[in-house]
């Protein structure tokens, strides 16, 4: 189903009217929840995540069978500025091996059954360096949101947003300031791994960017700070909740893709989990802004949507256990 | 291959001419990790699990394709002494519930294709209560640990011991209290969930365990405190070392069998990793006395294995992505 909305404007209707989860399976699935074979509460978060994953799939049973991985790649004017470690030519070399099967995101999508796209933005045609001009203009990020919207199976049953762009933790801090408030030190880290100079030169890049451009509206901060694959990914999770497709997030740069949502309609995420916790350090400031606790801590700091992939394993397992346990009048077993 | 000790005496001697881990294999596997298509140190935690692994399996680019789940299942005496919210019977008809399919470690089992294995010994001959005679004489406790080791499959390339046996928190909780020092309310919890009149009973029978029983030789406090069940999870853990099977450890319960074999030869542990953290309380305490650092902290306390066996799926995405991936050179991509 292609997007419909042509508009920044538009988008944000499309935000305003997305639909809930179901009450009548959240119920049920609770209900079930509470006659399985094991003490109350014992599976810890996998029950809430069950529970979670039932209302939106509308069943009090649900299954996992089609996760949809999909990685947005992008290329970035910043990188003029000389804030990431590795040559912005990297972003089509890993696009290649994407596509070839390749990277760490190739292997995770297999291992857990997941359908893995690629979806590479114009990466001829970076945007503008955004402490300069705003990064794109409204055809420009709109485009990019519809890209990211039509790139979502609406028969997947849970996606992951993945992203390849280097100089995007820049952007991506840009970004989080703009939206969350504070400074450009509270959310600029080292990304793949610049060192002391280039961290530096990056905070400074951040805050150039926010001095420059009027980002009050969380989507202007986006068209404005932000680039063509964080667009892709905001554009792909409200595509995600118009079919009620469940959406694990990766690290720092879909988080902050993602907030804007948030920020823009509030609830916007609820359909949403964190995978993990990323390594970069302003990781846990915007999920605890979001307010989503991450399913995984395990110093990831890659992108791809490696850490939301590897997620998937911990929901499958989540849902497994729901749907496939005996309750204890089943299993004739005695509850406490 | 059956066990070959008949004594304790001999065991310990089995575990003190334990294989270690294969340093060729390790040092390619580390050289390789260096090679892969990502930055350096950015699959985090991931990395450091793939050469761990490939040490054990002594290739360095090794997979995952025969795990094997274990639960064994026991019965306790010191259920009299009232430590329980469920009544002892239920470990019988948990056993007929992962028989037929039905419990948390079944689904997850599945779900990331190990082989599961139930071993239930002598439900119908308690230990002793431990807070009036040795709950195993040297006899009983050999056997269990023998079952154990006899349940590893010589061919299985990762292993999930879990557990089944009403009562056995407080096993745990004497056993760990007596191998690591400190008080009986320092070590014992709640388990599956005794309100506070029984988590005050608990510690009481803990204790009174711990002033009955000489327990200055680790394998001693297993036989006096512990129960059949965690004695042939220190036995599957000692036969998997032989095999340099690598092992996940789940939680409370799982990790005291365990630590009694640390405790009696430094290292014993070296081819386990911690797979969660339990909600029960003195898991961290255990974990932090063995120095192992939980991949998963999901707040479960279900036992059986369940923590351990969601945690298979992280260590197949980390070997997943090691083994699988392609090298700068391969792929054509610039490093840093």
């Amino acid at each position: 189903m292609s997007a419909t909305f042509t508009t920044l404007a538009e988008f944000r209707t499309v935000l305003e009217s997305a639909p809930s989860a179901d009450p009548t399976a959240i119920a049920g699935a609770t209900d079930r929840n509470g006659q399985l074979t094991k003490p109350p509460g014992a599976l810890g978060r996998l029950e809430d995540l069950a529970i979670w994953y039932a209302g939106w799939r509308g069943t009090d049973r649900p299954t996992i069978k089609a996760p949809q991985v999909i990685v947005f790649a992008g290329s970035h004017g910043v990188c003029a500025q000389g804030v990431s470690a590795f040559p912005p030519e990297v972003t089509a070399q890993m696009v290649a091996n994407f596509e070839h099967g390749g990277a760490a995101i190739n292997q995770l999508s297999k291992l857990y059954g997941a359908k893995m796209d690629v979806h590479a933005l114009e990466l001829d045609n970076p945007t503008a360096d955004f402490t300069v001009a705003p990064a794109m203009t409204e055809a420009e990020v709109v485009s990019a949101l519809r890209t990211g919207w039509d790139a979502v199976d609406p028969n997947a049953d849970l996606l992951v947003t993945g992203e390849m762009g280097i100089g995007n933790t820049t952007s991506a801090a840009a970004v989080a300031a703009a939206i969350m408030g504070g400074t450009a030190t509270e959310w600029t880290g080292r990304g793949t791994g610049v060192d002391d100079a280039g961290l530096a030169r990056k905070t400074d890049v951040v805050a150039r960017g926010l001095a420059l451009h009027d980002v009050s509206d969380p989507l202007e901060a986006l068209r404005c700070l932000g680039g063509r694959e964080l667009a892709a990914i905001a554009g792909a999770i409200a595509a995600a909740r118009t079919y009620r497709i469940p959406v694990i997030l990766d690290g720092f740069i879909c988080t902050a893709a993602a907030a804007t949502l948030a920020k823009t309609v509030s609830g916007a995420l609820d359909h949403t989990v964190a995978g993990h916790l990323s390594a970069e350090g302003a990781h846990r400031k915007l999920l605890d802004a979001i307010e989503k606790e991450p399913l995984l801590q395990l110093g990831l700091r890659l992108g791809e949507g490696s850490g939301a992939a590897l997620a998937i394993g911990v929901l499958q397992g989540a849902v497994a256990c729901h749907s496939g346990m005996a309750t204890f009048a089943e299993a004739g077993v005695a509850g406490a």
